[in-house]
Formats: structure tokens, C-alpha cells, sequence
């Protein structure tokens, strides 16, 4: 287990380094991450290099006996190299071109990018890449961020229409592909296909954006394998990443083949930032840790841990004492080996003067310093003995990328749109987000993987897959042959009726799913904010919202009716129950509301014989297995005490219990 | 009267081909719409033609008994046009290029453009213009959908400066029109004037703005009429329309004019589409069918009559049973002697692979497809027998073009803002709705038609004309004269006081009305969403929302007070009524709430002798003369029942009563 | 005193010129101002000027007995000059191109502008400037306006490049100050600095971004002086003004600096504009006059008093009788000695028709002109006893245009964002108001000067500072002096924390300000809209919004504390008073919501022995001294009577009472 900082020796004066260094050791922390933003710095002209600010940093680290995790400068570049090269930046679907002067700019289909970037790395590898002080690369830093995961630039384009050509080979195949005559538009030259960016009214084809963004994750996917093949060449025996941004998950880039390029999933853990009122909801903060424990399904890294008020023009929520330190319990109780926090000592100057580090603007140390060395020291032990000891789940939650990207261009329902930002369209994330809640509030450890995983499915007792519109045979397959055996499979509606052209199937909803889930369904009603629907299951009201799709069982029984007197589907079920070899299929045709989605986990939990227990909406628990002992790790999320069962926690209490090993 | 169908055979395969002319003979369908996307089907490439498929499918349609309209193909154009020709698109006001990709780009004033549409529309009419099965033609598909009816090029420029040379002959001339010597902006050659595309804060000259929408429609409606000229030469005896889109009405093309060339108005009827949450109030549905009967005064097609639900990326309501067959029996006691239904069978791509027809992706007849089947069985002896027999009305309601351009650059009021999606602007459209509203919910029929109109005033015992701001000279007498002679005009507030030229006149409102209404404002409060002002009639509560006059009567008498305490003009009146000759002028200083226009309604309708009664907020009576009986149809729009009198009306009942003639 | 009246003769009939000067002569009007948009009737092509129509008209007024000030027309300039020089016009942030067809298009770093503008301004002084009517001038006309105080065109960035190199000498000095070493921008030549101008989603720079602002308001000082130089030379013995936009403040400009170069300052009062609802609190119109008066300390003009309901293409709230008359004596009693109202009679035609002058469309007489003819008639003896003699004040609140800058690119809190149109951020100015309310309300004249002023601080008992962020250490050195010798200095939240490259100090919050205000804060929560805090003073409750700083005295006193139980601060302290040589200072750790913040006035206002009283929330009351008499003036804003003390005000009646001199 690593406790480390990010630091920024270039924005200080080299007279505080040594004593930096020794607050940080004295705090508890043994590493820095570095150099991330300094290509300017390290080739001040093109092909000259100056290494010397680094190489001093780097002695002084390594002569206290701390490590360092290097990370290539490529998130921004010199503004030498846009002097030269002008066409190297990205256009924003809004026609704006990203200039220099703030970060992320550059177009990755740039053969100028890709040569300079090329350079730098081989340069910085070479250099450092065998330093004793340096343990590790961060490939690039928060690659897509701030929607540079998307690019309508002349040069993406170019790039597309090479892409397109690769797969299809024929035009022809891809006006089929596409279903190109519709609205009468077959292309008949590759050098015909335009850019799907801004729009008037109508939308471009939906199989054609579907491979627009299949083409960007590639596009961005292959830039970042071109620098881990340099480290790798000059860094030997160095594990390389790259930081996710702290989004909830990520609609463009297929992060789970992204990572088969890299040693680990390192992420970026911000749960408040910028003007938000509040943090985010303590079960969707576990649900990025488990997504990103889930991509390589073994221990992650968090590269950037909150330490204080964070924020770029505006700021908002302070977190009450405690809570930095819960969250950094919650990190490693989710799965992480390594933390970094963000930021050793705020920026006096510059874009982030208003995130605030582990100390202020000035030296002197703070509460936030004294908080996080006592936590250190508190949860040192517990999280040396569970580091990289696989976390134990009997549940897991399948995501797919291919779903979330559909559902960003085609979300079905104003319930599924959700922007936070004017890039962004997260609702696909927020519903996964939303079924992961579920079994996080009642306790039950579950896993987050990707439908395309490797794992056997046999390892849970109940798979939940919410929204697995367009499918996949082999993971259908899987399916069948997991619920044939005993497994619990939870469907949610929509599912299992696009095929991987984007394209409706012919069958009913749930299409390819349909045998298993015994249920049809031809009508349906899609809600926006704030629409919700009357539900009966038993004795318990539930809520449905988003979607409510009027079930029509074939084998399956139905378990809860829609209960609304507003709506003439009054009575029509809305949730079934399948036998279906030895196992189960729930198919539930709507989205349940966060409260009462609880209410319905515990069926199926009951059912499929899964421990869980809840505690209270503010309380989460999980159980971990470690060398020595077993945990038990309550955590109270709220400012307020509260019981959890018998026991009193207190403000952000955070509660291990050792439990001895049979 | 005709029942058919859209119908896209190049979206399926051939071997479907026959079974589907079977299903829809089935259900009652003798006719079907085609090929008005298929532009790159039948010129995959420049001036080589290929109409093998719809010969193909012609054929059939030919040998089942039925018959076929065709679209010409111009709402798109194939990829290589734009490639040759990339001047060819339209940019949206706020300078977005409208590339190929989705519909509706093309540029109306780009030479490119009409002579390919030249070369096309004479291929495909000379090859079909004379086959059996072909009865009619559509021209273009929704022209001026989307926004298309603004064009922000520099193509469009060019011709406007042309345009305004022609109306204006000399720059000196356009300057003093439009009063240019106002900020200073006096022209000394045409090809100084810009365009009034986006501007940061101020808008543009409101004269200028008034004549470029009379540009626009001018160059749509020469389009339109070049496509009409080749098909009447080559397709002789085959009656020509063109489907107006199916928003409220059409503020920028002046539709009036534009049916002057073509032989029936056709529109696109949807009562719900998208993400709406519930579907058009009902009379906004018969305000939009009496408009576009109004056009001709005559029968009228819907060519798209919605089937199913429907939605680009995201969807909302769901019609219940009994919903979509109501809306049939609607469009026919409205007046279409056409029904063709939207669409055959849903596309399993594309754009629209969410908007619903007849059948679903799949073959399997629906429930739609069975509650069609049976409606069309029901009331097909009512529909022979009332089509194209006039539709009998004693209330006229008078919108205008001029009016609908002026409202949409300056609305006076926030209050008289609507903009559904970001390039409409159809507050005039929805107040003109407001108005038809008040008459129909008393289910009073009543013709909707262009104040332009050749039809004598004399037929109608009321006219009711809002929002008649900018005024023409004729209209105003044929008004005074109808009115001497014993009519019974509706004025609303503003009426009067813009000369053609959108200049204020010298005169106090209501301008050129100021005897026949014999009252005069100076003050008045424009107020927005949600803003509303207590008034009294006699003993009836009025309200008052979007625009207040003080009014100050002369001749007239007042008949309603302003009586809010939060306001200082309480006690002003606020409607006043003035014998005139004959007749009567009612002048209505506000825009009244639509609960509360139908008590003001009815003492209009009881003064001029006009029957009428109310029988819900949910039902709609109307009347027919058919050739052997009368009718009198009654229609629950609700999915409760209700009592329409002593009549129970079930869920979405539509009830026709005949009546024996005399 | 001056009464008199924007008139465009050049919209008018010349037959109707004698009659309108006659009009306003019996008004009581006695001058005119001219000719601000007439650069097109004036120089008609480029070289060519025909000033005969203003000869003409001037004679008349001459004849009449009347004067005239005369507007330079560069708010707009002839079409003929973008046809020549299309690059000779502004670019918004979001790339919007300021073509021809509004006004305020003209870049201020365009060569090809300033030298027309040489042109133009050199010709029209040469030929009006010894005219015995012409009394003054008005240069350009609400320059900044509309949001042209910032341009992000070509020109524009050459043109910043070239200050900045002025400024910093070498680049390697700017890279240092801007701290371009954050996220490795450091640039190695001028030419390669890029535009602040849109961005996707992380900011610009934010020192870059002030020096962009400090540059764009340089340039607009530069031209207009370069314009008053030219008028200075040809037209000896006029007065100078820029009349200001009525916006609240102005966060580009430095108006402070810009007065610097004219004789007197002028501004545009409309308390109620479009669409608005209500007019404008009444203490932000007396900010608004009081911050103008405040630029240079004198008596002030009103270049655009309201007369007539106003607004482009929509309009709103109608003031009732008396409220035009009132706002006028509002103006005066806050020091105005000049009052040109807007606008003679009412375009019928532009961009501006919708703009209600003294008369309507027509030459009838209105019940405004009756209303102002009266109110001037009884207010004139009052407001020439007054005219330039100084407004009496022992209250003084600084603004301070760097922070308004700051704010306005990093407001810090979304409650201090407040965008009422897409290009403003007024979050500062607002804030400014807020505060100046609080003495306005409790009837105690205050100043409002820039925190730059020469001005002895001496002349006033308490000084209120909010938002001083951005410190300059001459005006800190300053207060120190006034509170050591017995001022009382009361600082607003985030004092004293950046310097003026704009870095954060490495000091504590209130940074400079620490020993003067004997406190300290290290935690702070941002608040957004709506969102409140409660705070207990003494026994008085108040309310905290926008920023909360947990107080932390070190030789201050608390004297409120936070007491909201849904907070972990409850307890701490909210508000400080500290004892620093003989004075106090208040140090207020957060924005009081308006109404509570009169509760903390009065104990301030106590403190420090100034005379107050609250009257109600509608009643201001304010005294001036005249030359014969001294005066208190009491006015109702309310349309409701009420009570002011023992005296009863008739609905928006103003009372002035003579106070014999002693």
C-alpha cells in the first residue's frame, strides 16, 4: 500500500523543495507523481531538451527515500508546436476550435501531435526511465477529458474515412452497414462520408455516429499505446497506466480494451468538485471505484485522491471535518493499493488557483494536513494486510460500452439525458450508476465488469444488466449458459433488440432475450424529469420512471403490476419472474426509483441466497478478506451520528472490525 | 375518399414486397406514397438514372388494384451533388453548415441546386409521369421543415439583394422603406446590405427583417412551382400537392400564395411526436386542419396521419387503445378526403428507426394495425359521403402571414414567445390557436382562413381577427364593409397600427380601426409566462395574460373591466363593443386565457345568432352536410368516459349521428 | 440646472421641425441633443460631408433660443466603410462576426476605424464646433455597450500582443507574472500568445484573461480620447462627455481612468427596460447615479432620461402615473444637473420603434408630456438651488474595477454569477449594490467611489469595502491611516488575498488586511442561488448567501455567529470587530441577504455616530444643501400610499422641504 501526493516542484521555488519533501514524509506519504504538465519545460524548443528541473527533483526524492510515478506531458503541448503545426488542435462538435492556452487540445489523428509526442516520450524515457527513484509511468494524463474524447476536425475526419475503409472495405458494405438509404444518403466515394457534428434539426444516421465514436476510442486507444510501446522500450520493469477522469463512467472510449494495453487502472477521485451543493451520493462514489477495480478486475490506483475544496472559477460545498478522510477509506476499501493525493500545496497562480491541496497557498501546515496523517496512521495496517487481495463479491453489475455510447447519441427518453456539462450525455451511466446503488445500499459487495469480461459468470449469484439494448451473441451465450446452470440473471427493459449495426431486430422487446426472460413486451411509455409511475409488488408500492414498458408474459410471472390510476395500463405487469433451467430471470421493465429499486434488490437477493442487510441510507458496509484477518468496514457517510444496527457511529465515522479467520 | 399508406419498399426486400401489398389491402389501404427519399436510388450517379425498383414495385401496385402518389426527391440529395457542389447547403442563422447527413439542406437560391432538381424531376416525370397506377404527385417533402425556410447563405444574400432590387428599384428607395437613416445605416448599393443572421444584442432593421422572410417564401415558392411546371407537363391530369410539416402554422412561407399553384393542400398530422409528455391540446389539432383547409377552402390530404409512436432519439406518451383511431375520425369531419397513414412498417434503421408505423420492425400484425382496420371499416360510409362536400361554418377566424413574419422578429411580449425547439418562434401561431380555440370548444364550426382570402366575409356571422397588427388597405375595407352591412367583427389588442413597410402609424391604437371599433389605447403592459390580470364581465371573472391595453372608448361601449387590486389601471376597460353600421366590433384590449375567452365567446356567438354549446373541456361536436345525410359527430378526446349531455361516451369514442335531411 | 431632450430631426419631416421645438420649448426643455447616429447622412461617401441638414436644424434651435449638444456618430459608421475595410469589425467570444445591420460593430483596434474616425470627428468639429447653439459634446455614444467593450478579432490580439509587450518587455516576464509554467504554456515569442475567447471547458489563464481585459479597456480610452483631443482643438470652451450605458457597473472599463480624460461624467437611467416585470429596486438606481457621480466627484448629466415605455422587439412593465416624474427627481437629488430625456417623439420605424419617447408615433400631446412638463415646472427652483453643489455624505463604499474584472472571470461562487444577457457577468456589481443598499435604505447619504480615489478618506465616519480581493497596496496603506486615526472600515468576505498579477498571497485570508482586521479564515463554503445560512447578531437573526467564511478571531471580536443547525460551522464566527488604533474594523465573512444586512448597518451606522432611519422598504430619503436652503428630500417608490415617519405619501409622491440655513 502507497500513500503518495501529486506535486508540482516547477510552480515553487527550488529553496522549498527539501523542506516539501520532509512535510510530506513526516505526514506518512512515501511517493510523488510528477511532470505531467511539463513538456513546455523539458523541450523549451523543438528538439532541445532540458531534463535538469527534473533530474534535481528526482536526486533530492530519491535521497529522502521516496519513489516517483512519472507522467508524460502530453495533455497539453508548447505552444511552439501550434505555432508550427495550427491544424494539430480539436474542433468541439460546435465548431469551436481548441487553441492553446487552456488544456487538452490536441486532435489525436494529427500525424504532427503523434510525431512530436513520439519525441518527447522517447526523450523523457531515455532520461529517466531507468532512474532507481522512478517506480512507474502515467501514460499522458486524463486522456478525453473535458469531451476530448470527441473530435470533428478535418483531420478526424480523414482519419474516419480510413477507418471506415478498414472495416468495410466497400462503400457499398457500408451503405448497407448503415442503412444508407435512408433519407436517400448512399455514398458512393469514402471521401463523400461527412463529419456527424452539429446539426440544425435532424440527427446524422444512428449507425454511423454508433462507429464515429468507435473510431475516436480507437483513435485515442492507439495514441496511447504509441507512447506505453516507448516507455515500455526504455523503462523496463516500470508498470505503465493511465488516470481515468473522475466522471461517473466514460460514453466514448472502451476503457476495458484500453486497459489490455496497460499494467493497471489508476483514476481520478474527486466526490465533490467544483460549484456542486453536495458531494455525490456515497453509492455512486463506490460505483466508479468498482467500475475501475472492475476493467482489470484486480487493484487499482488512485491518482488524484480529494484532499481539499477543488474547483476552477467557481467553488461550493465544504466538506466538514472527517469526510476527506472517510473518502480515502472508502478508496482502499473499494480496491485501491495506491493513493495519490491531488495536491501536495495550492497553486498561487494559474487555471487551478481555486483547487485547493493538502496545504493552502502559504506553508503552513492545516487541519486538512493533520486529518489525513492521523487517517494514515489509523488505516495503515488494515490496508497493507488487504491490498491486492481480490475483492470478494456473490454480485456483480454488467456495463457496456456499446450501450452507453447508443444511449449517449439515441438516449430513447428525456429520463435518460442527463448534461452536466454541454459535452457531455451521461444518462446511460447514471442508470447504471443507479442499479449499482441497489445492492451498495443494501451491503451486498458487488462487482461492476464489463459485459465483455473474461470472468466466469459463475463466480455470482446474480447478475444485474440494466439497459443491454444492443447485444452481443457471445455474451448472450454466456448468459444462457450461466442462468441454465443455476445462476440469477436481472434484466432490465430495452434489453437484447439492436444488433451491432445499431440496427432494430425484427423480434419483439426483449428480442434475443426473450426465451430466457419469458415475457414480450409491444407498448411502451418513455418519461422525462420528474415523470413517475405507480407500482404494486405485494404489499410494497414501488415507482417506476424513465421507461414503463406494459409486459406480456409468455412463461414468466409477473411479480409486480403497474399500480397507477392516471395510466390505462393500470393492472399490466411490470416486472417478471422466469424459470429458465435452474436458474432465474428477472425481467423489470422499467427504472425503478432509487428508493424502491432497495425493495425489489431484496427479492432477488432472498432469493438467490445473498447476505445483505440494510443499515440506513447514510451508512455503507463492506466486508474484505486480508492476509491476516477479515474486515468488516462500516462507514457513516453523513455529518450527522446515526445507528448502524446496534452500533453508534459518529460524524464520518469510519468503523473496521478484525475478524479472525476460521 | 382514399385510405393509403407511406410506403418505402427500398427499406425492405423484394421478397416482402408482395405480402405487404397484402397486409395493407387487408386492413383497407387502396393506395401508397413513394419514393420521396430515393433520389440517390434513381441517379446513383450524375444523369445516370436507374428507376428499376420503383418500376418493380409499381408494377405490383398496379396488378393488386391499387395506386400510388409520388414524391418527387428533393428533401435530399445523393452525396455526389454536395461533393461537385458544396455551395450547395444552407447555414442556419447561427452559422452551421447544413452538410449532407440528415435532410433538408439544400440551398432554394443555389443555381446548382435547381438544375439538378430540374433533371431529376424531369427523368422521374417523364418515365412515371404516365403509368397507371401513378394518381397524383407530391412535390418535395415538407419544404421549409426544420428551419429550412431561413437560409443564411451567402447564395442566399446574393439572391436577396436581387430580390430586394426588383421590388425596390433604387437603393434610395429601400433605405427610405425601411428607414434606414435610423442607427445610420443608409446603403449606397445593393451589395452593401448584409444579412440578418446572428447578431450579439441588438437585432436587425424589423423592415429588413420583414423582407427577407418575404424573400425566403418567395424563393421556396419558385422552387416548389419549378418542380410543379415539369411534373404538369409530363404527367398530365394528375393533381400536384405538396405536404406542409405538421407544426402549428408556418410563420416564415406564405402557404396562401404557395397553394396558388398546386392543386390541394396536403399536411403532415401529428398530434404527438417526441418527447411531448401528453398530445396537442385537441382544438390546436382541428385549429391546424382547419388552417390547412382553410388554404383552398376545400378538401384537403393528410399524407401522414400518425400510426404509432413516434420519435427521432427519444419518444414520450403513449396513445392508449382507441387514441390513434379517434384522431382518423378527426381529420375527416376536419375536412381530408385523403388519409394516408405513417408508415407501413417501422424502419429497423436510419434516423427514424424509432418512429413507429403500422406494424413494428417486425412482420406481426399489431394491435394498431387491427384498431385501424376495424376504424376504417366503421366510418367509411360517413367519409364517402361528406368528402368534398364544403365544410359548413358560420365563424371565420382570420390569421395572416405578414402578422405571423412580424410577431416571430418582435413579439411585443414575452408573453407572445414560443419556441419549442430553437429555431421556431411561433407565439402568433399559438395566440391565432388560442383564438380558434375559444369557438371550437363551444363546438361552433369554424373555418380558419387567410385574411387575404378572395371568399366573401358575408358568408360568416362572425369574423374574429387577432393580432392584425400590420394591416393592408383592402382587407380593412372589405372588413368595414362586411361589418356595415350587419356583421360581427373580433378585434384583438394591437390591430391596426403597422403599415406594410412594418412602420408604426401616426395614429393612436388601434390605428386603422379606430372608427369601426370606436375606442383608442395609449397605454399598455406586455407581461409573460404565467403573468395574469384579473378583469370583470358583468358577472363573469375574465382573465387577462401576454398584453393589456387601457382601453379609452370613443363610440364604443365598455363590456369588461380590468379588476386586479395589484394593478392601477383597475377599473379601465378592458373589452368594448361599438355598433357599426349593422353590425358590431368587439374590441378584446388583452389576450385572454383560453378557460375564460369561452365565456367571452359565448356572448359574441349569442349576439351574432351563431348555435353553439358546450359539452366538456374534452369533447368536440362538429357538423357535416354529407350528399345523403347530415351529420353530427361527437368525439371524447379523454381516456376517461364522460357525458356529452345526455350522451355516456366511452374512452376515445367517437360518435356520429346521422341526420336526415329536410 | 438643464432640461432638455434627445431629438433626431433626421427621422422627421423638416416641416415639422419648428413645431417641435415649440413643443418643447412649452415643456420647459431648453436643449437638445444632436446627431449621435447621423455618420452616414454626414459623410454619405467616404470624404464627401454634407452637414446641411444639421445646419439647418441647429439655426432653428439657435433661433429658438435653444442649445445643443452635439453626439460624435461612431456608435455606428456607413455601410460604404465595411465594404471597404471589411476587417474592421468586432468578433464576440463565441466567434459571432459584428457585421453592418446593428450597431456597435466597429473593432477599437481596427487602423482603418480610427482613421475614419479622425476623419469624421475632425470635420464635424471643425464645421459645428464655434456654432454659438453647440454648448458641448457627447464622444461616440454608450461605448462598451451591448458588450463591445470586449473583441476577440484579429486586430484585436495584434493589438494585445503589442500592450502586452509595452507591458512586460520580454516574454520570459510575462510567462513569469501570468505563471504560464501551469500547465506547461509557457510561450516563447509574442506571436505566439492566443485570443481568451471561447473555450470547451477549462478556462483560460486567469492573469492572461485580466491583463486581456485591462488591455480591451485601454483600447477603448485610447480611441475615445483620441476622438476628444480632435474635438478639444476645434471646438474651444464645450464641455466633454462619454455617456455610459446604464448598466449597473461596468466590469471591462476603467471608468475612474476614462473620466480622467473628459469633463464630466454622463449616463443613460432606464430604472425599467424590455421585457422586465418591475423596474429596478430603487437602490440600485441610486447606486447606479451615486457610482457615476462618485467617477469624478461632481454633479453629473443624464444624457437619457426615461420618458416612455422601452424596448427592441419586446416590452413589459408600464410605470403608473407619477413614476417618470419621480425617477426624474431621483436623478437630480442624486446629483444630476443635467437632464436630457429619451426621446423627443417615437420612432416609427428601425430597430427602435418600440422605444416610447416624451410623444407617441403622432404629434398628439401625451399624459408623459403633461406629467414631465408639470414635474419639471415644480421641481425647478429645488434643482437649481442645488446644481453643482456637492452631495453631503459621511458614508463611502469603494468599488474597484480590477475586482470587478476578476469576478467577472472568476467569480469564485454562483452566487456571485448574475448574467442577465449571455455577454454580462455583473456577480460584482451586483454584490456592490447590495451593499450600498444597506446605508441607501437606511436613508444615510453615501458616496461611491472608486477604491483608487484621491479623495481624503478623512471626510467620511465609515467606509464599506466588499469584494476587495485584489488588493493595491497604496489604497491598503491608505485605509490604515484612516482607521488608525479613527475611521471605522467595514471589509467584505475574500479581502486582500491576490495581488495585482493575480496570484493568491501565501498568507492567510483576509490577507493584507490580517492585522487591520485582527482575523483569520481557512475554510469557506461557496453558496449558489437561493441557498442560505443562518446567522445569529446579539438578539438579532440574519441571513448569509453566497460565501461562508469560518471566522477565526485573533485580536477581533465576534459579533455573529453562524447558527444554522444544518451546518457543521454553527458556532463559529460570521462576523468580526476589531479595535486598530482609534478606529474599527469590520471584517463580514459573508454576503447578508439585503434585508438583514440593514440590521448590521445599524449597528455600524451607530458605532460610528452617522445619522439614519429606516422609513420603509419603498421610502428613500436623502438631504442635499442648496445655495439658499438645505433640503430633505423624501420619495415613494411604491404605487401604494404610505407612511414615511408621521408623514403620508401619496402614491410615488416625492416631498422636498425646506430647511432654513442656519
Amino acid at each position: 500500500m502507497i500513500f503518495g501526493v501529486d506535486y508540482y516542484p516547477e510552480q515553487w521555488e527550488k529553496k522549498d523543495w527539501d523542506e516539501d519533501l520532509s512535510i510530506m514524509k513526516n505526514m506518512g506519504l512515501t511517493s510523488v507523481r510528477l511532470a505531467e504538465f511539463a513538456w513546455a519545460l523539458m523541450e523549451p524548443k523543438e528538439g532541445k531538451f532540458d531534463f535538469s528541473l527534473f533530474d534535481e527533483i528526482l536526486e533530492k526524492i530519491h535521497r529522502a527515500g521516496m519513489t516517483a510515478i512519472l507522467g508524460t506531458p502530453t495533455a497539453t503541448f508548447p505552444p511552439w508546436l501550434y505555432k508550427k503545426h495550427p491544424e494539430i488542435v480539436q474542433i468541439s462538435k460546435e465548431g469551436i476550435l481548441r487553441t492553446i492556452g487552456t488544456r487538452r487540445q490536441a486532435c489525436f489523428s494529427s500525424p504532427a501531435y503523434r510525431k512530436a509526442t513520439e519525441r518527447i516520450v522517447t526523450a523523457m524515457a531515455k532520461h529517466f526511465g531507468n532512474h532507481p527513484a522512478v517506480v512507474g509511468w502515467q501514460i499522458d494524463n486524463e486522456p478525453g477529458h473535458e469531451g476530448s474524447d470527441l473530435d470533428y476536425s478535418h483531420l478526424a475526419l480523414t482519419s474516419f474515412r480510413k477507418w471506415l475503409k478498414t472495416k468495410y472495405k466497400t462503400v457499398a458494405n457500408c451503405n448497407k452497414s448503415w442503412g444508407s438509404v435512408f433519407w436517400g444518403m448512399m455514398y458512393n466515394d469514402w471521401d463523400e462520408i461527412p463529419l456527424p457534428a452539429s446539426h440544425v434539426a435532424s440527427n446524422f444516421n444512428p449507425s454511423m455516429i454508433q462507429d464515429y465514436y468507435r473510431f475516436q476510442s480507437d483513435e485515442l486507444i492507439s495514441y496511447l499505446s504509441l507512447q506505453a510501446n516507448i516507455v515500455r522500450k526504455y523503462s523496463k520493469g516500470r508498470p505503465l497506466t493511465v488516470n481515468l477522469y473522475p466522471s461517473p463512467f466514460l460514453p466514448i472510449t472502451d476503457m476495458h480494451k484500453l486497459f489490455g494495453e496497460f499494467d493497471y487502472v489508476s483514476w481520478d477521485n474527486y466526490p465533490v468538485w467544483g460549484n456542486q451543493k453536495d458531494p455525490f451520493p456515497h453509492p455512486l462514489v463506490s460505483a466508479t471505484q468498482q467500475y475501475c477495480r472492475g476493467l482489470k478486475n484486480k487493484a487499482f490506483t488512485v491518482m488524484e485522491q480529494i484532499s481539499g475544496v477543488q474547483g476552477h472559477d467557481t467553488l461550493g460545498y465544504l466538506p466538514p471535518p472527517g469526510q476527506i478522510g472517510l473518502w480515502l477509506t472508502q478508496a482502499i476499501t473499494n480496491g485501491a493499493n495506491q493513493i495519490y493525493f491531488f495536491r501536495y500545496r495550492t497553486a498561487r497562480f494559474g487555471q487551478e488557483q481555486l483547487c485547493y491541496g493538502i496545504l493552502d497557498h502559504g506553508k503552513k501546515l492545516t487541519h486538512k494536513y493533520f486529518e489525513l496523517q492521523k487517517k494514515i496512521q489509523e488505516i495503515k495496517e488494515y490496508a497493507e494486510d488487504i491490498a491486492d487481495v481480490p475483492y470478494p463479491a456473490e454480485v456483480a453489475i454488467l456495463h457496456d460500452i456499446e450501450n452507453a455510447r447508443s444511449y449517449k447519441h439515441q438516449p430513447l427518453s428525456d429520463g435518460l439525458k442527463f448534461s452536466p456539462v454541454s459535452f457531455a450525455q451521461v444518462g446511460y451511466d447514471i442508470e447504471i450508476a443507479t442499479w449499482f446503488a441497489g445492492t451498495n445500499v443494501l451491503n451486498a459487495n458487488t462487482h461492476s465488469l464489463p459485459a465483455r469480461t473474461e470472468i466466469d459468470f459463475k463466480n455470482y449469484k446474480v447478475i444485474t444488466l440494466p439497459l443491454y439494448t444492443m447485444f452481443e451473441d457471445s455474451v448472450i451465450q454466456k448468459l444462457e449458459a450461466y442462468v441454465k446452470e443455476g445462476g440469477t440473471l436481472v434484466l432490465g427493459y430495452r434489453a437484447g433488440i439492436k444488433d451491432q449495426n445499431h440496427w432494430m431486430v425484427e423480434e419483439p422487446v426483449p428480442g434475443r432475450f426473450r426465451e430466457m426472460a419469458g415475457v414480450e413486451t409491444y407498448q411502451f411509455e418513455a418519461m422525462g424529469e420528474g415523470e413517475k409511475v405507480s407500482i404494486r409488488m405485494g404489499l410494497f408500492p414501488l415507482r417506476g420512471t424513465k421507461f414503463c414498458e406494459l409486459l406480456e408474459p409468455i412463461t414468466a410471472k409477473p411479480i409486480a403490476y403497474y399500480s397507477d390510476s392516471r395510466k390505462f395500463y393500470k393492472g399490466k405487469p411490470a416486472i417478471t419472474l422466469n424459470q429458465y433451467g435452474k436458474g432465474k430471470v428477472y425481467y423489470v421493465g422499467t427504472s425503478l426509483s432509487p428508493e424502491t429499486m432497495v425493495l425489489f434488490y431484496r427479492k432477488v437477493l432472498l432469493g438467490a441466497g445473498v447476505k445483505f442487510g440494510f443499515l440506513g441510507s447514510t451508512v455503507e458496509k463492506q466486508y474484505r478478506i486480508g492476509r491476516k484477518y477479515n474486515y468488516e468496514i462500516i462507514m457513516n457517510h453523513s455529518w450527522k451520528p446515526t445507528w448502524a444496527g446496534l452500533k453508534r457511529l459518529q460524524s464520518f465515522e469510519t468503523r473496521i472490525t478484525k475478524i479472525n479467520k476460521k
